[in-house]
């Protein structure tokens, strides 16, 4: 053959796609994206439109279009992504880690991962705000809270935090706001990890932070307001604090201790020796490392501090009809409300690994939890013993699982590493020579084996026993004055499903009480609920990716090294920035990361001063709650009636503070859903006057391919992986927050005390403090939204991003005639979300947001975002995976609604006992022989033609009584003594701990 | 240190194990085990008994009991299986194979097999025999079978066959059925393992099989009962075979084609053609090839057949208040009650994967099966130029995917094979030369290059596209006489889920309306319906074993070996026998193979003249029919009023026929539930009259561990992997029945034309015919069972079969007062099964077994068997995977039909309008404003304490009335045309197909 010129070969490549013909599986897009093209033309000429690109120029601003395709990858079929990912996943190489550092291997239950983590019908719930359709993770929840509270032995623990460095954080915040002191003291033996993102907290907030031994410190001068200490530390150390405690207590501090539940079944329990807040990781009871995340942070306190701790919190209370129901708890709790005086942004959970490891807790029961524990224990005291044969000296002599030891001159450090790296062991080297060990109970005798020889011991194992057993039990816990003697988690629930058969239907009872994207659309404005697709799930199971130590050597982690930078890559294209930062693991935790990188910025160049952070009032409340946390003072700016920032008063706001400005937080679209005009001069005034533009990038799912924030004025933006790239909400998280930043403010990005981070995604070295405990926050979702980027490529995502606002258009118009459209663009379209104005209904019918939201669950529908950002309104966003049948669905409810309500306005209907305020119709209700409702059975539970009885999702409860709950506060399962003697809900043996 | 000896040794690693203590994990027994060791006490006290080796000796024959541990490997954690699987899955080495001959790479939808495959709610379902809480996978059937005739041309299908082999020859049989004429002719073109499975079946049958080229023949004799080609043929050939057909028709004869349900998307389909019969395999419709196995075998047939169709067909019919409900049609058959005239033994389908490729269809619909088509096509095109440009030349001009060539001379098999195997390709090399090649969609342009290069050709793929692009476009199909011209699948079924929400929506709509094991037991006697435990089903999901070909060279397989060689080390080792055959896909299957292999042996040994097949009353009805079908007279054995087999009249039967005498069919534990004394001596009984034992397994679980068929006197025994060793139902489907022999009958285990059996499994070579397609069967789900037995080890497997005994005797004590138990054994003890004579009822109450059944689905519980072994009654088997409280509840739910029995008994409950009657109770009625039922709603629907509204499983139709749908007959979702004109219960959009 010839040689062939590169322009033949083009056309070459053209002509064989073309005999090829179409990818077998068809685009990705095609599968993520829900009208099919037939459709969506439907829907554009519906709107007046004949091509997609008419559409979308009257709904986003020209001046701030991105007027060149994105430059990602090719888009890869779903079989090749899933090929990829596994490629991928084995490029990390997976040592033995005995590390520690709060990151433990554990045996996850097969059962409990297959049909909760690998389960859409668990992954994609949304947060349980809707509790009458959330019983069954609720209910997971709660068993979760019991758990950790009988472990640490306090009375109450919320439903988990973020990990255990933000749980720090959070207990400090908790004793500074209790106290209302402002020293808050650190042991030195608590995690490097958690030390790093309390200093950056504290340095935020303006606490006073030391670090120091604290066992023995007096508190005299009664400006402490709490102490921290760790148990077991993180060398491993045992030790009584009890006299701490008491010192602290009689001179008004606090006390806090991060803790280890699985030490906890072994060991006399901080609650019992009277620290107040108990907090760390839950992540060894079942939960894969993952590289760091995500994993439940759990997080325990007194009774006195209950109002004030972070977090959600699972409560039981009752129902309409006075049945026992569970909800979130104390929402109202002032946090939630204070914005600006907040002490936390906190507002999402791990609640998928909490439910993970509360069912793991349900599993194993008492005895088997204590049975893991026992071989952690053992497996260290061999270790131990094994050490001293050799001239190594243990640090401690009361441990758990962890050890740190002194090596012989005979087998120093370098020695022990050598042989740890030929058995492909990782261990903790410390820098003055020291080396720890992190026993766990996965360990088998081979890889006992391997540490001995490792440590320079010559026997062999059963050796080891023959010469060493006695001294080994000798050093046991439960022979120590700390052993634990106080019984735990006596409740049923954690007694009675030990079988396969039996756990397995006990989690698909919960599951079959929630309502999740496997049922129908989840309409959640401002939440993204779209589709997660399983082939951006799978990689998440892949042992390469969940079983990889965080704090392993870069080059055991290659395959994760690739993820970061491509993921880096592709955000940094997507939204005009320069550097990505995947610390943040929540959206509230990228707030508080990319003003604290302002700050940091502001700081190196002299200015400051700058700490006024404005803010419109229509933000979400995690935005001051996050200014506030990063020591900036908050300054309002006005929204106009039509929903658009007030620019004469951002201009009055900018002059006024001109020399102290830091900068504008705003959300783009706006936070009322649409595309304001003006982006562009809003952030060249801020620029102006030296701020800094932090875009809230909540609403990115607008935005993709279509504009980007770098490119229009923002500095910085936060990403919610959950919300446009796909990782499931998990019945309220795991979320993930990175935050993208122009080239100025790269070197200010959160850094890590234990691991390099511009090693792994080559971006500039950071600088700032630690906002998570891992330096990449929940690295084991990150393939979700590099999976969906891949599959997707430039095209696809332009293409979502479309449909997303043709979808939401198509509902608002359809919804236009029954109900106000609250904001509108200027030339008319809402952006991907709209509001609903249903506050006139409560003069006219009695009727307010929530009976509506409630009569939804009756069509089988989760409510609209409730309340926000409009008191009294609805926020829908359908997504752009969300069908066109789905959506008229959904139309055909709100307008069977409007009808019901204009038959109470018209008096048809009874102003009190009418459909719905009396939603939602469990089907306790409705199949009751007696039924005395001036309604018929069919108009409770049968609304619309589509609302069937063989495939309804039903509420399993009526309305929830809110307030009885929060009056009555109840966090946990009854005790078993309680349970014995409990009213008649709970007569049945089937009842479940909450009833 | 000094030397240790042996002794010292074994004390110290018990000293070690003391010291490390119990396994983190628990044993897996105790997860497997449903009660407690607690519940187990407390049941056996119920029973009258101290310790369970007490309660083993009342109901075991001691004269049969094996009385040392079974020889096993000590039991794996979980964990410790996981990983061993998955270093097992990685010892089959995944070339690229473009072998064919059936089998085909496809891509599987991630969504699909999650969601299906990987789902305990998909896989645990049983066999639709309760249509009331079976709609959801019988919608999913009827899908499947519409999918079948639209492709195939033909009006009618079945619910899927085992395998392409059997349905071969089963189609055979129905043909010589249909026709009464004895002689068959099979084209040399249809692929060798399908022969090889007829041959078999043939030569048992008495049926004259011509191999031959078919194409011109003449049927002039008149007495041919039926041919048979494939089209595609095994080498690829697409030919007309329209004149066939006539000629065919002309002379009597019936005609069967093997096809390609992919290939039909394109080519013009066989039953256009006129063909009575199109039957294949649909693994390439998104199924694993698994080494060649479970995939669903599709079979279609004309209208006039349909009486005469194999296996199981889903068909429309109403329920009691007239909707339109599905359920399996014709179960009255002739095939199902002929018992020793039966021509088919097929009791069983595939329908798990039936359901997942069902759902592919459904996933792509018309459009994307064919774009899926075309492109297979469109690569094999590229081939074929290629295989051209180097002299090779291609031995058809009309072809699909496959292609035969003859090497050039200058490149010929030997170079390829060389070149294949250094880029890691199978081929099919044909003896005389050939060389075999089939494409399929997965091939990305990589292996299109790599299979050029192999192939001799020095083009890149895109000089070729540019050289010859358009001879290749020239060999279309599509400008082909055969290309399809009628359009296929346009029911709204397949055009209305092609986004992945609406597919799992979908998927999780019709899960959510069956009963699983995920809900409540499924006490079927004779069914085993234990735990399917996820560590089990994990492995099948490893690529490893899901993506290699059958016909692979072995040493691509050593993974599969090593579970193979320990399948037959622990079969063997648990029944007592000498070797083990994997190759039989259900239990039917395992007894044809049995009984096939007496008959080789016996030929072997000169007694050819012994045909008498010896079989008590009381047996499965697929006993006499595999007897029949392997040519053999069937008589009757008598049993007693106590349910055992009358041993004067087999002696009597014995001498009668002692010349004759073959085998001696009999299941053990009888078919009643019961040890019956004395087996060993009936057993000696047919030995010293010359004849063979073949015990039926199918109560292995009775047995393993305590007893031993090969110890007590059986030659054969088919063991059913589905029921004892944990392969899940799957809804019907897939199964396992492989059988072990005494060393004398090892010879004549089945064989394989293309793979010698005995190098994979290390016993002597097998020189029967083939009974499956494939040489293992179904090994993909082989490793469930390997699993199982690895990880609960000798005790386990004892205790487990302890369990089941005491949990069923617990069970029938608890009754005793209720209802009357049947049989039991002569020391008052039933096995792992008792049968409830409710017949009574009949006459004091008009109640019958349905009624029980049907007012059991109320309560939330699945029917047991009905009316087997003993007409009017139940059988139950609890299994030992249920837990004391489970028992305990359906024994309520026993007890309390029994008082509303009492209730119509006395006269306090209507006759006719009561809650059994008028069961099952469907939400539908539940909730409709209408009752005028003379019992109240809640007695309808939740008659016990433990049914409650957020929990319970609701029947989703009225009791279904098969009468009607047998009269009108309907098989398959209506067309468009017929769906738009239909009656009001379709006007719903929503509607299901089936509707």
């Amino acid at each position: 053959a010839t040689r062939k010129s590169p322009s033949d070969s083009a056309a070459n490549m053209a002509l064989l796609e073309e005999i090829l013909g179409p990818h077998p599986e068809g685009t990705f897009a095609a599968r993520h994206v829900g009208p099919r093209e037939g459709d969506q033309k439907d829907m554009l000429k519906y709107l007046g439109y004949q091509a997609m690109e008419d559409f979308i120029r009257d709904t986003v601003p020209q001046s701030i279009r991105l007027r060149r395709p994105l430059r990602l990858p090719e888009p890869m079929s779903e079989s090749e992504l899933t090929a990829l990912a596994q490629r991928t996943a084995s490029e990390n190489d997976l040592w033995k880690s005995y590390i520690g550092l709060g990151y433990h291997a554990c045996h996850v239950p097969q059962a409990i991962f297959r049909n909760i983590f690998e389960n859409p019908g668990w992954t994609t719930q949304y947060t349980p705000y809707q509790p009458e359709i959330s019983q069954g993770r609720l209910e997971g929840l709660l068993n979760y809270q019991t758990m950790v509270t009988e472990l640490t032995g306090k009375p109450v623990a919320n439903a988990s935090l973020l990990d255990e460095g933000t749980a720090a954080a959070e207990a400090m915040a908790l004793c500074v706001r209790q106290t209302r002191r402002t020293r808050f003291v650190a042991s030195t033996r608590v995690h490097p990890q958690t030390l790093a993102v309390l200093r950056t907290r504290a340095s935020d907030m303006g606490i006073t932070l030391d670090v120091r031994a604290v066992q023995f410190m007096d508190f005299e001068s009664k400006d402490i307001a709490g102490v921290l200490y760790q148990y077991p530390d993180t060398e491993g150390k045992v030790k009584d604090f009890s006299e701490l405690i008491d010192k602290a207590h009689k001179n008004g501090a606090l006390v806090c201790c991060a803790s280890d539940l699985l030490a906890l079944t072994l060991l006399k329990p901080p609650g019992e020796m009277g620290a107040d807040i108990v907090f760390g990781n839950s992540q060894r009871l079942g939960i894969p490392i993952g590289f760091g995340g995500p994993h439940a942070a759990f997080f325990a306190c007194s009774e006195s501090l209950v109002r004030l701790m972070p977090g959600r919190m699972v409560g039981v209370s009752i129902d309409s009809s006075g049945k026992t129901a569970l909800r979130l708890a104390l929402q109202t709790r002032e946090q939630h409300i204070r914005r600006d005086k907040a002490t936390s942004n906190i507002c999402t959970a791990q609640a998928l690994l909490a439910n993970m490891s509360g069912m793991y807790a349900v599993y194993h029961g008492p005895r088997g939890l204590k049975r893991i524990a026992e071989r952690a224990h053992n497996n260290a005291l061999l270790v131990v013993e094994a050490a001293e044969v050799v001239g190594h000296v243990p640090q401690s002599t009361l441990f758990f699982d962890t050890i740190k030891i002194r090596p012989s001159e005979a087998f120093p450090q370098e020695s022990i590493r050598q042989r740890a790296e030929e058995k492909k062991i990782n261990l903790r080297y410390y820098d003055d020579g020291g080396v720890g060990i992190s026993s766990n109970e996965t360990m088998s005798q081979g890889d006992l084996q391997d540490l001995l020889w490792t440590l320079g011991c010559r026997f062999t194992l059963d050796e080891l026993a023959a010469r060493h057993g006695k001294d080994a039990i000798g050093r046991r816990i439960s022979d120590s004055p700390l052993a634990r003697t106080s019984k735990f988690m006596q409740q049923p629930i954690f007694n009675k499903y030990h079988s396969e058969a039996q756990i397995v239907r006990y989690m698909k009872q919960l599951e079959n009480k929630d309502v999740s994207l496997v049922h129908s659309m989840i309409p959640l404005g401002s939440c993204t609920m779209k589709l997660n697709a399983t082939s951006e799930m799978v990689p998440c199971s892949l042992p390469g990716f969940a079983n990889l130590h965080p704090f392993v050597p870069i080059d055991q982690a290659a395959g994760y090294q690739r993820i970061f930078r491509d993921l880096d890559e592709y955000l940094c294209e997507i939204t005009g920035f320069e550097h990505i930062s995947l610390q943040p693991n929540s959206g509230a935790q990228g707030e508080f990361a990319g003003l604290t990188t302002i700050k940091k910025y502001l700081a190196a160049i002299g200015e400051v001063k700058r700490d006024i952070c404005l803010i419109p009032t229509s933000a979400h409340g995690t935005n001051p709650a996050s200014a506030q946390m990063a020591g900036m003072k908050v300054e309002p700016v006005q929204v106009k009636k039509d929903g658009c920032i007030d620019f004469d008063d951002l201009k009055k706001k900018v002059e006024r503070f001109s020399d102290r400005l830091a900068c504008l937080m705003v959300t783009y679209p706006s936070t009322n859903g649409i595309f304001e005009e003006g982006i562009e001069t809003m952030c060249d005034l801020i620029h102006s006057a030296g701020g800094q533009v932090y875009l809230d990038g909540a609403n990115m799912n607008a935005q993709v391919g279509l504009c980007r924030p770098g490119d229009y004025g923002a500095d910085v933006c936060h990403l919610n992986l959950h919300k446009t790239f796909c990782i499931p909400h998990g019945g309220g998280g795991p979320g993930m927050g990175p935050i993208g930043v122009k080239n100025h403010l790269g070197p200010y990005l959160p850094s890590h005390t234990l691991v390099k981070m511009e090693q792994y995604h080559g971006s500039v070295a950071p600088t700032s403090g630690a906002v998570s405990s891992a330096p990449f926050g929940s690295p084991l979702i990150l393939p979700i939204s590099w999976a969906y980027i891949r599959m997707m490529g430039a095209d696809g995502l332009r293409k979502a991003t479309e449909v997303a606002m043709l979808n939401a258009n198509y509902m608002a118009k359809r919804l236009e005639p029954f109900y106000k459209c609250l904001f509108r663009g200027h030339l008319g379209n809402v952006a991907h979300e709209f509001i609903l104005d249903v506050r006139p209904f409560k003069k006219t019918a009695g009727i307010d947001v929530a009976d509506i939201a409630k009569r939804l669950q009756d069509y089988g529908f989760h409510g609209p975002t409730m309340s926000w950002p409009v008191t009294g309104c609805l926020m829908i966003e359908p997504t752009e995976s969300e069908d066109k049948a789905e959506l008229d669905r959904l139309c055909d409810a709100l307008i069977g609604i409007r009808e019901e309500i204009a038959a109470i306005e018209k008096g048809a209907m009874d102003s009190e006992r009418n459909p719905l305020k009396l939603a939602p119709h469990p089907l306790s209700d409705v199949c009751c022989s007696e039924w005395n409702r001036p309604y018929s059975r069919e108009i409770a539970a049968f609304p619309a033609p589509f609302v069937r009885p063989e495939t309804k999702v039903w509420p399993t409860v009526g309305r929830l009584d809110d307030k009885f709950g929060d009056r009555n506060l109840v966090c946990s399962c009854p005790s078993m003594d309680e349970y014995s003697t409990s009213s008649s809900n709970s007569s049945d043996d089937e009842a479940s701990c909450a009833m």
